[in-house]
């Protein structure tokens, strides 16, 4: 795995807009600093791995993996400013606008996002995938990325401030804002490698219950894990009154639940028989991860 | 051309996204807001012009000028934000974060920029215009809203501020801040109706020269208008210590340059005679605008 997030982070780097200007290098590097600023590269790995499985190529489906990390790094910077979660640290790094400013931060989480959607119809997305799957791709980006999707599970994080909310509540508001986007690393993997519907549907359920999985470990860690471990305060759901599964559900069910979510993504995949196997595994790493 | 914008504006209506859930609902409605505040749809009229004047249709163009304005429209609410120009009105309404609060403010400038490649790639837009074309256009809006085009452009203006700075770069700066958003306006009008490269290039041209003549205007407004006509505070460029055309050459000689680039602008589409009186009396409406 550390292998493969060498591979994407080069990637990464090689997809960045070039520039001659000198402060428009100011805000290519404040994109390059948060887009390589760590991170565990769940979303790429997902796209290649989907693309692999269902009989396309790592380096057809390397763009659209690359695009979609974009879209995760533009989220994380926006969701940093003092408008919205106002937070100092990130992966154990000072946030995006604690070292670049505020305006600078926004506009390199526009730069991004806009960016994303050059990476997926540039020259090399094109030669490997053919226009009619970067279009795919950008169709599917777009609505994961958007209103519908990861925009709009940010609305409703917004809208829940301050209100006591159950469970249900919650899982509709991640399954948009964590969930999309990890359904839309399971899609364009498999837009790249021309899945069946079959294949498609087993990818989307696989990436939709460990997506779930993922926002209710990551809901435990805010409690179990240290500061440190982390790379960010724990304890900030608790002090910003956020209602978590966690907090509903109690650390015991958390893990049974999160457990179920991982034993039905890895049924998912039952097709695939024993090549699923990286899926399944990343499946359960995921599960046992500790930041 | 009160006409045609009451037809992008339905346009514009009907591609918003849909939504049964009320808190995103608050989203939609605070991008439908920014979006239906007025404006003079200058980028949607260029895009559906040029493909009418290349052979293509305005049904075709309609997704890609529709696409362009919402992407006109992303950066202006961002353009207004505490943290970017802090404007409180915006053509003669509260600017979009006074009514809808930062944070939400933040996220539909997030959703129009993302929405926007969504109509590119919709299913009107590939069935009139094919996989290829839509990718393209993508391309195209990517690479002229980015690094390298209207986002380095606001980039080149954050690093400006306090600075005193000469001519040519304003020019750099509005070149990509305003010009770009123009040429690409062009560009998506040419790929709908499979322009030649002859027409291409004289699109790109005559657009180039309507974004400076634009923004020198903008200029003159800011000084010789009043807040009412122009739906915002005049005398906000002096105020912001900020360095424009009119201050460095004075009005008249702004005038004299914004004729001359109207002139050049004309003179791009002489290989459609007359064929192009629809885009040049567009071009001398642009220079004689009052607001």
């Amino acid at each position: 795995m550390s292998q493969f997030t060498d591979i994407v982070e080069k990637k990464l780097i090689s997809y960045l807009p070039k520039t001659d200007n000198e402060d428009i290098q100011e805000l290519v590097s404040s994109m390059e600093y948060s887009l390589m600023a760590g991170g565990k590269r769940v979303r790429p790995m997902l796209t290649v791995e989907f693309a692999k499985l269902c009989g396309g190529s790592e380096e057809a489906a390397m763009p659209f993996a690359c695009a979609l990390e974009m879209i995760h790094t533009y989220s994380l910077i926006h969701d940093d400013l003092p408008c919205m979660d106002n937070d100092d640290l990130r992966r154990g790094k000072p946030t995006n606008h604690k070292v670049y400013g505020e305006a600078t931060a926004l506009l390199a989480g526009n730069g991004l996002l806009t960016h994303a959607f050059e990476v997926l119809v540039s020259d090399e997305a094109i030669r490997l995938n053919g226009y009619d799957k970067c279009a795919k791709a950008v169709r599917v980006l777009s609505e994961c990325a958007g209103v519908n999707g990861m925009l709009g599970g940010q609305m409703i994080d917004l809208e829940s401030e301050g209100k006591s909310v159950d469970v249900e509540h919650l899982k509709v508001m991640d399954n948009k804002k964590t969930g999309a986007l990890m359904i839309a690393a399971a899609k364009l993997g498999c837009i790249s490698a021309g899945a069946t519907e079959e294949q498609f549907e087993a990818a989307c359920e696989y990436a939709s219950d460990i997506g779930l999985a993922f926002q209710i470990i990551d809901d435990m860690l805010d409690i179990t894990s240290t500061t440190e471990e982390l790379g960010k305060p724990v304890g900030s759901d608790d002090e910003n009154e956020k209602s978590t599964y966690a907090a509903l559900l109690g650390l015991e069910e958390c893990r049974r639940l999160a457990g179920e979510l991982t034993d039905k993504a890895v049924s998912s995949l039952g097709i695939f028989g024993d090549r699923a196997k990286v899926l399944n595994d990343f499946a359960v790493y995921l599960l046992n991860r500790e930041k």
